[in-house]
């Protein structure tokens, strides 16, 4: 067995069976070794950014790492932003890059670059696998490091003469970390101060929002009579009928500052204290408010669900206590097609178990709202701000969960990142419907361009902020990329077409043609 | 004026008057300074490694810096890979990442990363601007360090407070670096070398493979019976009807080998000696023949053309001495469509003075050869493996040189990673033709995978090897980027279309429809 083979088996037998690649020579006896090791599902991507998103959603919806699989340090650069969005995410990700054989190193070839320098920024544990003997083993320490609590990106630096030599043996599974217990002086504060009088929120984020957990932070909320709000980007919120409704904080400094205003407490449950997404001019960067004290009843390292059940009895709620979201939907949209239009469209006819991949951006933003009483839903955000995500995201969760539709709201601007999810899509025929909010600007950036103070733009500024000359065609895009595609210019048509997508298993694209909203 | 200002003013007195981008909110002062700046140009690239590769195309032609602006992290790993290209050739490229405000840093906002890191992948020099008095020397000091001689990546990082605080003026341009002097005795011992008996070979690469420097090259090569080869990767090699003819170095380690076998001296001319671009079991790594000595006549910190001037003198060689290209072109081709018929194509109607960016790995094998009697144009390759690199350096080539035609050859899996630039072609009404070579495989993975040893491949490995399932569609693609597409399944076809496409000016895509070579 050659250290490809006791690699590939060992993180299957460690729970990995999915490995998004994107591989090179270097690679190529990982490659044959997906003949020997049939369990381990390999899953091409025509670029990286595609492979390291497909893994974060994979493992946002799974609850446990996929591998990706790189060539050399391009690849790892092209795979970086995605990876990035993990990182912020507390995404497993078991990233194996593949090198030079350890001999070949030394002649500075042309692909030889400093992956360990590249990994380092989405990675703090990063080994190399120095021999035969040790792959095995490294593979079963970055599952277990990778998988947490806390997860995150674990990079394993695979040269090619450790994949292919013989004498490899597979590793036993290597246990995660157990999660920090939970802190009943902390808990037993907390509640004290939950049940005073003083302005006070609990600010859920990471695990704490999944169903269950949000349950109880309801019911401590109600409670107690303190606020509920979620990050702004969570990674994965589950939501809609039957579900715990949470205000997440607002993108936009200006509106985060007054859902957070007054308060005097704020208890963090797997989340971190609100910070400005950018800094401005003469703007505060950090949003806790003067005089407001911050408290961490969990932390990414810790047990979220457990630490807010604990909470809930320390203060007594009762079981039933929690706010519970009738269902509800908008009407179907008429007329001219908006992104509002879009948003109501999606929210009237969501189908129930759905997974929202959300990088609507502008477009997207009233998503959210009409989507609030569709039935039982979860939805993923853009956790780290490197766009490009959404797309590849919607890959991944639909290889973890094959049963379920997934509806990506994608912009213009940021599909183009990635827009080779497609042909992912249309390979794996991945149960996925985008729907392409096209609007032809980066819209977000001109109104950054006027928040930042960088006066109104002059034509030259506002040229680098448009996408028209030529405005794309994603429909032609999408359709050379092997994946179905319709055009809606009416919300009729979007109607339709958005019925039809929903009906039809396998994937398609809806570009729906909008005015900015800025 | 605001540092963005100060910044941009500098680049422009230095002599770098365009920048490739992808801007997002940390550089909204830099784009609004463009205004202010007006020589400046800003060119829009809809993915980062179209822009960083477009600053490789343009330095390569324009022999001078462009440069780039990318936000943050993740936007810097989403350039890496074609900054890794040109650092590998030696271009120079002024790489501006945009960063958050200084003491938004502390935040760690979802944004946030350790961009340093990432930047020591590709460059040598990184300074972050550390305020708004600094940034306009720390912008001439990049020129100069870019500029070379060695040409390099410089690396500036720019806080966004830099950006837009005011008080800033702009520097004056700093000198670069003169090159090393030629060095009278090497050039003397290596001509005695020369003028001996034992079998030697010229090795040129860089800025060697220009047209005069070959000129000089050759006269040594015929005055002393020595052998002219050149790397298997140029930047830029200047070539066809009345230029030098040179044979490169092959890619294949098993023909490198009998290029360089029993050579006894090996002269490098701002080149590398020559390994094996990957390593595979049980071959050597190192191409140089046991015995052989190697000697340096200039590095990339000199002046190569200087120093086979030099060389030709010592040497004695007629000044007409030097062996040159007859114009011949090979007749057009018919019947069905292959990858020898396109490069025969090409070879029959290449203009003069066109620019070919040579992408097309497997299918253009044949380009070289059939091109090799074309008249005069420049040849650019990929110089450090990372594919995606054809399309953007077309980009720069056509930014550079808008009065002459830039052809790419471009192969289908390496059209993927950075198909975005069809778009910029479009924006720019660049004249550019692609020329896509579509066999629906990873064509050089196939055979790498019998290369490296790793058996014949069961089915799962040739499954991540083949672009079928679905086939592309590269004319809907470029169709949906704005570019007007055709598609050749003839030899016939092909012809007319390419007539017609080095005809029109502005861009175009042509799908070859062909056999894998493989």
């Amino acid at each position: 067995m050659n250290g490809a083979q006791a690699l590939i088996r060992t993180l299957v037998d460690s729970g990995v069976d999915v490995c998004f690649m994107n591989p090179g020579t270097s690679e190529m006896h990982f490659v044959a070794a997906l003949d020997d090791v049939r369990e381990m599902r390999g899953v091409l991507a025509l670029f990286e950014g595609v492979a390291t998103g497909a893994a974060d959603g994979y493992a946002r919806m799974a609850d446990k790492p996929a591998a990706v699989l790189l060539h050399l340090g391009p690849g790892l650069g092209n795979g970086l932003a995605n990876l990035h969005n993990a990182r912020k995410g507390h995404t497993p990700v078991v990233n194996i890059v593949g090198d030079h054989a350890t001999y070949h190193k030394q002649y500075d070839a042309q692909l030889e670059s400093d992956i360990e320098t590249v990994a380092a920024n989405v990675s703090t544990w990063i080994r190399t696998s120095a021999s035969v003997e040790e792959v095995a083993a490294d593979a079963a320490d970055a599952v277990a490091v990778a998988s947490g609590p806390p997860a995150q990106i674990a990079t394993l630096i695979l040269p090619a003469d450790v994949s292919w030599t013989e004498g490899a043996t597979p590793a036993s599974p290597v246990a995660p970390a157990e999660p920090t217990p939970v802190d009943a002086d902390a808990v037993a504060a907390i509640a004290a101060v939950l049940q005073g009088d003083e302005p006070a929120a609990l600010f859920v984020g990471g695990r704490a929002c999944r169903a269950d957990a949000l349950v109880d932070a309801s019911r401590v909320a109600n409670a107690t009579g303190t606020k509920l709000l979620a990050e702004t980007f969570p990674a994965r919120i589950e939501r809609g009928a039957g579900r715990v409704p949470v205000e997440r904080l607002a993108y936009l400094a200006e509106f985060a500052a007054m859902q957070l205003d007054g308060l005097r407490h704020l208890v963090l449950v797997d989340s971190k204290a609100p910070v400005s997404f950018f800094a401005y001019p003469g703007k505060a960067s950090d949003l806790v408010p003067e005089g407001c004290t911050v408290h961490v009843l969990a932390d990414a390292s810790g047990d979220p669900a457990a630490a807010l059940a604990a909470l809930a009895d320390a203060v007594g709620a009762p079981a039933d206590g929690a706010t519970i979201q009738a269902e509800a939907r908008p009407e179907l949209p008429t007329g001219p097609l908006t992104a509002d239009g879009v948003c109501q469209a999606l929210g009237a006819l969501l189908p129930e178990g759905a997974i929202v991949s959300d990088e609507g951006n502008t477009s997207g933003l009233f998503a959210a709202g009409h989507t609030a009483g569709a039935p039982a839903h979860d939805w993923m955000t853009l956790t780290g701000g490197a766009i490009g995500q959404g797309l590849p995201a919607a890959v991944g969760a639909a290889v973890a969960c094959p049963d379920r539709k997934v509806v990506v709201l994608e912009s213009d601007g940021s599909a183009m990142y990635t827009v080779q999810s497609w042909w992912t899509m249309a390979r794996e025929q991945l149960d996925v419907v985008t729907i392409l909010f096209n609007n032809a600007s980066y819209a977000v950036l001109n109104m950054e361009l006027n928040r930042v103070g960088a006066t109104e733009g002059g034509p030259k500024a506002k040229e680098m902020l448009d996408l028209t000359r030529p405005t794309m065609d994603f429909v032609s895009i999408a359709q050379g990329c092997g994946v179905p595609a319709t055009r809606a210019t009416t919300a009729e048509e979007f109607v339709e077409q958005l019925r039809s997508a929903l009906a039809t298993p396998g994937p398609s694209v809806i570009e729906a043609i909008v005015p900015s909203i800025i």
